[in-house]
């Protein structure tokens, strides 16, 4: 397998790999990185992994995740992560990496525990910068400020991150759709509110340095393959009109983007 | 000139035509066709044809286009059209007519004159359903309830107005759009309002019968053309902020509408 990557290109000869989970058997640790599209195998992906002690870390986008492996291992197995990477598959055995590779990583059920200091300590020492945090469902809704505009934005109008900060007009509405998911995710009940004003602009100036990011979702249209709609789109939706809030502008962009589907 | 129509096909050996309006020296009526994006030249191109007493009629679509007509020439010189027609360009000296045909038209100034009724028999004469109205801004909004989702929809997605209400999700975006620009409309001091339910009902029956088809400013955005953005989209979204109505789902097609423009 061979990485690219601005913090240096590298080449692994040997990849210890399975076709089939079954062919590894029980782990200490899952890591999940499924695109959620594929999330009906979820769970019989997972389970010949599993043991007694087994936990689940999802690094999947979205949100349902983590709901799935705790209905099917309990919820005390399971972690959830956000990954803040710029990344993409390149042809089989090539991946490229074009930027970050922060993770977040907390508790399904909320605290923080141990068990996931534990765990971000072992990604720090593997130089993947990593933070245990005490609420993952704030964490999750934060990643979806960014992720339900421009990876929608960008897969429908086939642009990137900075031609869509560029046009006064997309900009203007990118700000304004992040103000409709913050305002959804602070009816979730959350430990702390996202403070939206400064968090928007936060956002923005990070995606200003992504210069020409193409996000996975935009690839993922580009490739003919299916979008991640429900976990970054029709289940944000679903429980923020759950708890009295309408996002009008992600629920056209849900529309838009699931009319293209039909192409693929 | 050959014109395909459902209602039987054509064909012109000798058209009375001219490149330039000067060619032709003042007339009794003026009919305006231009596309709006071409409204830069409206009056340089009209103003060779008037003497004391010419009409102008403008067919155009969206808002905007008699004032620039009544500025130049007086309002008691203006009329505006409707036309409700399917039609399009084809090769030069060909025009493809799919159906409808019919036209409303009134006074710039307002109220039913004599002028616009007379007008409107000289229409109804040559075979041409047409009827006078008094009230010209109501029926530009009522236009304005199907150009604007569906003319921008359809040119952003490339999907045409069946493919559109064939899909739920698009399908509840239209309605919600009719919604927008109705209360928009309403709030412009109309001499009756547009009853929101029943018209919408109407617009999506009627447009169910227009199998597949694809709206002007799809075409214009598949051939390259620039959209009339400014008279459909920008002029109607200011005269709702003037009145204190946002139009949320408006203003986004319009931004990604004219995000695309850059391509052209």
């Amino acid at each position: 397998m061979t990485v690219t990557s601005p913090d240096g290109d590298f080449h692994l000869d040997k990849v210890c790999c399975a076709l089939d989970s079954a062919e590894l058997g029980p782990v200490d640790l899952v890591l999940v990185g499924l695109k959620t599209f594929a999330n009906h195998r979820l769970v019989e992906l997972v389970a010949p992994l599993m043991n007694g002690t087994t936990c689940v870390l999802t690094l999947q986008n979205g949100l349902g995740n983590e709901e799935l492996l705790a209905d099917a291992f309990g919820a005390e197995r399971v972690l959830g992560g956000i990954a803040f990477v710029c990344s993409s598959r390149g042809k089989p055995g090539f991946v490229n990496h074009m930027g970050q590779g922060r993770i977040r990583l907390g508790e399904f059920a909320g605290g923080l525990s141990q068990r996931a200091e534990a765990l971000a300590t072992l990604f720090n020492e593997a130089k993947v910068p990593c933070e245990a945090v005490s609420d993952l469902l704030r964490a999750r809704w934060e990643k979806l400020v960014w992720n339900i505009p421009f990876n929608g934005l960008c897969a429908l109008t086939g642009k990137n991150v900075t031609e869509l900060l560029d046009h006064p007009g997309t900009r203007r509405e990118i700000r304004a759709m992040m103000g409709e998911v913050i305002a959804a995710g602070n009816a979730q009940g959350l430990s702390r509110s996202i403070d939206a004003e400064p968090f928007v602009e936060g956002m923005i100036a990070a995606t200003e340095t992504m210069h020409g990011y193409q996000p996975s979702m935009m690839l993922d249209r580009l490739e003919g393959r299916p979008l991640e709609l429900e976990a970054i789109y029709g289940l944000p939706l679903a429980r923020a009109t759950a708890r009295g809030v309408e996002m009008v502008r992600v629920g056209m962009l849900q529309a838009l983007l699931d009319l293209g589907e039909a192409d693929g």
